[in-house]
């Protein structure tokens, strides 16, 4: 075939990021309030400098082409260096979470076969216990400055960064986060330098976090949760101003918030919660105390009803990201509908407590439990499955694809999508309650039980059923003093939910097993009420 | 080497974009306001059955993979469905401008080899003067009904829409098309699924085109114009809704803005300046003509300091937008600097009279005649080159790469970048006068000099001078009744110029020679002046 023509080449290589905020967005300024309340102001020129004096670090070591290079460490800047040395190397960035059980801590390093392990000095006693257990960790550095390890500045410092990054193809991994799963061993997914960047791109648009170069964002999601949630490779993109608080304590950030002018923020909903009383304590309304901020954007768990109220009367966006390790791991983000301006108040709150739209390349689909597309009618539920260019193929080290045949995904979750392709998560498929076929959601039962006047905390569980498969039972826990009664709470409950979900029984209990993390531990209460016998 | 793991297989086809669109905003409109008033209304489902059915319609004729569709039309749906539907068969759309001349458009469709031509009715006159002249075209089609072609709402509708779109590699070709050039033959440019995509999720960042699915976009810029600046793929990224005006008439597209809700605009700046006598007309401000208004992007030329100052002032986000067809359009775009909030009005439309920033992937730079690089100090001017993913490498069927070596592409543009970034374009290569190895801008002179009393018009060419190789010449032609003389003229200029750009010469012409488009020639103008001798 004749010579058509053609478009350049150019490689999906994440080093592209880091040049690009390097050259047109060099003074661009990259700020570190550490916990014990320094600062350290550099900017994007500076971190690809480091980083390319991080790359040299590495090569002496014989680090390089695939090679795992871990981090145990909270947001600063040279947490971010990091991220482009170890990818500019063309080795494997391993963000560690040093939340984790130390078991899950020994069975990830050595799964990943980390080879180096930069640390910040904070963790310095976690990884003295754990050097016995780690048996593939050859070199350990410092973040900060230590005793027992080199600490960063020197290490790189002995480099004059005249070094170039690592090629290779655009299907390389350049990171790898485990999932911190909550039965069996964590599972890591290898995100590629092609999946990294089509994700790095998409969440730029106005749907997703709106990052220009004139933003400030203050990312509180952690950098060793989830890539960041993608923020470090996308903000290089548009040459973003970072602002990185090492310890995320409410009275700093409110600081940081306001005197570098913060207009963009991501996070866990609790730490809205904190920030609030900070506020409250401080005197100041939220236009006061943030007045640069334009929008946060909520994920790990739904934003309290209040939370999203607040903060939309104060005229900042909000809105819900919905996403996992395993989608890189922005799916879904919250957004507005096309009749948005004739919405009331209440109307796009309710919409802002959803999980949103897609962005383009995601697709999702709910299906029963044979598999069956389920409609998209805003009612039905189904298991929600997902598929897309930045969505796990293959678990890192598995000897099979995490994804069927046509990509799909299973995510664990349960939702309905809206005709709209609004999505709204309902809840995990291991606790969704199915009864006679149909689906019952254990988080709208609960959350229509704790409105109940009395009821500090319920649970809903589905237990076997002769006729039904399943049928709800309700455990609650009545505030203190509260005699609330069964009929009472079926009463309150008829008012807000289908007849056919009210509860075969509602018992009460002093208290609720919970999991490591707060969360209503269903397992633990399936087994203490699995003698309990439901009758047609 | 072991398999390590992987994220999933999703090519850059831009046939995803279509499924997106429909898929989760099939209901969004696509808006056509037809010449005769008439008025087409369908959506994003529409879009994609109706390209699903000419799929069909061009496998019966037996046109498929890599054949070239021509289009020689307006903007209205059924040119996006033309759109999709060629490269969704696996072809080449191949966008051709009917204002070309007509030994321009029998060369570039003998040159494409043409297989398929789809046209609008009111060019019918024009195609039946081609026909003889056209030698590859085997299938003529009409958008509307046509007692020579068959309609191509007949041609789909014979189809039922049942059909799959091709697979294919994603650096396939996708799209064609010619530059207009002033000298020489049109080349080709040849738009791969790849490149097409990569802009496409590029240009919906805020600091482009700001495309979100609550966006309602009328493109003003033709869909035969350097791919519609990527509109057609991008909005169906984000699900917005289109406004189509087939014939662009002021007081159309004033009441398409104001009806529709037209959020985001995009064209040439002329299509303005008739839309402002429109809304003087109508006694209406832009406030109160274009309510909905947000952001236009103007490109093609540079808008007029007060059209620019106009509509900021009504609160409207006013961008150039820099770009070629070898660059699928959009290389640069205006955007705020990062001390914007702190510019005084004024310094604001100064920074919105440049042409902005690269968006991330495209690379500028400036080099002197012996091809070093300028530094970015915001004065030193230089030929502009670029390079990116979205830039040409190869012009169709041409035998040598149009980049060099390092894939550096030379746009034949002449600018200055500042230490932040911003493109400042000061001319066109050709036009440049270079005196003593410094360059002058003809472009800044001209300006200066229609800033004169009496002044109606200034072109600026360089002579041949014995000691400076060559220095600036100044033929202005003078306002009705003016005497304005070339002391006058030297003296104003004084103040606005460096005194060694001052013109050795400043003659004066009842006309100056124009081209085709309406700009001044200075080719013909050189050769006019060319027995001018300047002494040392």
């Amino acid at each position: 075939m004749m010579q058509l023509g053609a478009m350049q080449d150019w490689k999906l290589r994440v080093t592209h990021l880091i040049d690009h905020a390097a050259r047109e967005y060099g003074q661009r300024e990259i700020v570190t309030r550490w916990a014990d309340g320094g600062e350290t102001r550099t900017n994007w020129a500076g971190i690809r400098r480091d980083a390319l004096k991080m790359t040299q670090a590495l090569r002496a070591l014989g680090v390089g082409q695939g090679d795992r290079v871990a981090t145990l460490a909270m947001n600063h800047h040279r947490h971010l260096v990091s991220w482009y040395g170890a990818a500019g190397v063309g080795g494997v960035l391993h963000t560690i979470n040093p939340r984790l059980f130390e078991d899950q801590l020994e069975y990830i390093a050595n799964h990943a076969e980390d080879r180096v392990l930069l640390y910040d000095a904070m963790f310095a006693p976690l990884v003295e216990r754990m050097k016995p257990r780690w048996t593939t960790i050859e070199h350990y550095i410092c973040f900060d400055s230590s005793d027992s390890a080199p600490a960063f500045e020197d290490w790189i410092g002995a480099h004059d960064g005249n070094a170039a990054w690592a090629d290779g193809d655009e299907r390389d991994p350049c990171m790898l986060c485990y999932t911190s799963g909550t039965t069996g061993n964590p599972k890591g997914v290898l995100y590629e330098h092609r999946s990294t960047m089509l994700h790095a791109m998409s969440i730029l648009q106005p749907a997703a976090f709106a990052l220009e170069p004139r933003s400030v964002m203050l990312p509180i999601v952690p950098m060793f949760h989830a890539a960041s949630w993608g923020l470090p490779w996308a903000g290089a993109a548009v040459g973003a101003k970072f602002v990185y608080c090492a310890n995320n304590d409410a009275a700093v950030l409110c600081d940081l918030m306001k005197n570098e002018g913060v207009t963009h923020s991501a996070g866990v909903p609790t730490v809205w919660l904190a920030m609030f009383q900070q506020l409250e304590k401080s005197g100041e309304t939220i236009e006061q105390g943030l007045p640069h901020l334009r929008q946060t954007i909520i994920g790990g768990s739904a934003a309290p009803r209040t939370m999203i109220e607040r903060l939309m009367r104060a005229g900042v966006r909000v809105a819900h990201a919905w996403g996992m390790t395993e989608t890189s791991p922005v799916g879904t983000l919250g957004g507005t509908t096309d009749d948005w301006d004739e919405l009331s108040f209440d109307q796009q709150v309710d919409v802002v407590a959803m999980q949103g739209r897609v962005l383009f390349g995601v697709e999702l689909r709910t299906v029963d439990d044979d598999g069956h597309e389920q409609p998209r009618d805003g009612e039905t539920a189904g298991a929600l499955h997902v598929r897309g260019p930045w969505v796990v193929k293959r678990y890192f080290k598995a000897d099979a694809d995490a994804a069927d045949a046509d990509q799909w995904f299973d995510t664990g979750d349960v939702g309905t999508i809206r005709p709209d392709g609004i999505l709204r998560l309902t809840d995990r498929a291991k606790d969704v309650i199915k009864s006679g076929g149909e689906w019952i959601s254990s988080v709208d039962l609960e959350n229509a039980a704790v409105g109940c006047a009395g009821v500090a905390e319920a649970a809903a569980i589905g237990l076997p059923h002769p006729r039904w498969d399943e049928r709800p039972v309700l455990v609650v826990v009545r505030k203190p003093g509260s005699t609330v009664s069964a009929e009472e709470i079926r009463a309150h409950l008829a008012e807000h939910v289908a007849k056919w979900w009210l509860p075969d029984a509602i018992l009460f209990s002093d208290a609720l097993p919970h999991t490591g993390t707060g969360k209503i531990s269903k397992k633990d209460l399936r087994e203490q009420y699995r003698d309990v016998t439901l009758e047609a």
